[in-house]
């Protein structure tokens, strides 16, 4: 069987990720979407609420299983759940520079996984999750960026601290 | 089975392409590697010999089988051969951006197929083919960029012209 | 009357280029789209023809007006024809670099003309023209990236070549 | 009449702002300067600081008025102000990006709203504001970057940490 | 004497700022190795640790010297010394463009400074600090990105916050 | 002696190139300019010429010496004129990129030599030698890009082609 494992922040899950999921699913037998811990950035949500909006969004496809990993580096989950390939979204040249930095260590830590990125579909090319936050703290509409149960608790989260 | 399509030039196959295919064979079952023309390219070799360049770099590769299809455009070769990926290298973010047309007209032609991108090891990431075509004009050893076969047929075409 | 000037080769116009037109018919009270010539480009078709095709495609745009000039310089044109700005459009980075150059050129040449860029839609921000040449050379349907006369045009130009 | 909105931080503004808000003023029949807020950044001045350097900065040139607006998003100001297009300056291919986010994300926000991007001149195009502010810490002169005003009052208010 | 002045954070130095001393103490005859300070970054070491670590790791290099200057800006280092040139690292055009706008600021403060980039080797040139701090929290070996005494030192700083 | 090799095509030399070359001699204590040819490029004008123009730009500089060395690639060249370095001139992340690659290939043909770059100044960041050409083929004046001896010839071979 041909396992992907898809690891990310997911913070929460966007259009734009869970299109890249649905790719994955499209090419791989078993793909793993698994929200992880980078200690350097400031997280809205908790691992277990990130994983629940994906779950959520992803529940239709089956061959996507969505888990919660904060405390596990990347590859050790690949050999961990025998992913051969780990899935990564790009949407520009900048987006496609971080990644090559993530695989570029990756590599020299574990040969043997490689990272193979899908291109998001145009209307999701110039979507940034930051500026999806800066919408929902003005109190704006978001779920057009965003699955029902991400959108709601995002603007939860941080809708009335602008809003008249 | 899974199946991948990587189509290219191949005017000769360098080590970054073999590097390439091999990756997409640990990913998936069964991968094609495909000499095509793009007829705004002025060419080296003919499709037969750039494809038999190729067989014989991955004659060690099971599930790897090489074809030369000059008269088909990809998304129409990856319907033909069932493929649901259409796998490509990239070295840096000019090959990306390159890469984010061609597949960005393929998902117009194709919404069913889907590219992906493997990147290049560090050492093949700032080699390119013209400047290995050029090594050759000036009779310069090319053996190190090239697999055996092709880089003897490349210096016996390109080397004379400027050897003393 | 604020006018601007849409320089090109338009070599056909494509949807992208019209859309990019329609912007600047939005944004300025007149917008004056000349097909012109760059000397190092080969053209498929004559200056007139390219003129042609775009006047068709924007026929409903009231202040749109197309010329030919393939014996001017850029900014030669917008003095002639009392243009504040030169509009072009943009798709990603590399496009980006190609306008600052050119605009960089254009300011030393006429300080008193600025360049505008405009930013295409994401449908059309990964169609490069030479892929579109490309499909048609392949006999491939091409109606979805230029305007009807510009496609029917192409397809008579490039199609047969390769068609069965 | 043609109207133009210039947003941002303008914490402080810079030469390479006021350079983009005068092209503005030659393209435009009307520009709106606006001192906005983006909640994700820290900011050293209040806006009415910032809309006070820039009014200083820019009170000879007649058809640019200088607003500040903290609670509001670019789109529903531009709404307001009646503006067909919101106007950006651009030094290179990363600041075209960060542009390309915004102004997609503005587009879906508000389709009727066009984004033009500017070019800064050379001298300003390798200019940034994070730098400046660094200058300032270590109480350096920044005259020949910023408006009297506002590099008088960044000096005040950063130099002395540093200065022996 | 031709002498470089070769200025960064080295938090703590890495084998891609080895390699880039080393190339400039081939082309120069004395290179100034100096930790500084950009008072925007949060560092983890003192200046007099980050100088520690070269110091240590460059013990076999006799044209270089390492200094720690926290509180004094580039240029004014590089006349101070007499370094008629700045030399800094560059792994790809993200590095580029960040080290193009440092170098526009001090062509403008020290006319009389040249800056010049060295690329980093090809294995070293996808390694990023920041992810070999994030490895660090988690515990892992980075022996293979850093000299021996900054690895340990990292370790014992960040490696127990995670480890079980 | 620290000795640098400044290899290209300069057909002809430009402004930008002259500013290279004059930064090099400021910090190597001897530098050749060496007109070179890559066989992929139609030149202009011959070995001879385009050293001629370059001699003529650089007479005032004593620590520069122009070469012509059509038949040689630049790392067997380094190695016979003693050059511990490669100097080239950058502009953007385009050239950038392109002086990766072939630095790339360099170092993996003469690991010993290393290549250096030296930024542009912001007035010539944004001057393509193509873009001049194009201005000498429409008969403009192109002698605030050129030296006058390379302005002139320049316009003598390109003019007359399209003046009226």
């Amino acid at each position: 069987m041909t396992i992907a494992l898809f690891p990310g922040s997911f913070d929460p899950i966007t259009n734009g990720h869970i299109e890249t999921a649905k790719k994955a699913a499209e090419i791989f037998e078993k793909v793993y979407l698994v929200a992880m811990t980078n200690t350097s950035k400031h997280y809205l949500f908790s691992p277990g609420e990130r994983a629940d909006f994906a779950r959520d969004a992803l529940k239709d496809v089956a061959n996507i299983e969505v888990l919660e990993k904060p405390d596990e580096i990347t590859v050790d989950l690949a050999h961990e759940l025998n992913a051969k390939a780990i899935v990564r979204g790009v949407r520009n040249s900048a987006d496609f520079r971080y990644e090559q930095e993530i695989a570029g260590i990756n590599k020299r830590l574990a040969p043997d996984i490689n990272t193979i990125l899908l291109f998001s579909s145009p209307e999701n090319s110039f979507v940034a999750s930051s500026m999806i936050k800066e919408l929902a703290k003005f109190d704006k509409d978001v779920s057009q960026f965003l699955p029902e149960k991400a959108a709601k608790a995002l603007r939860r989260k941080l809708g009335n601290e602008y809003a008249e």
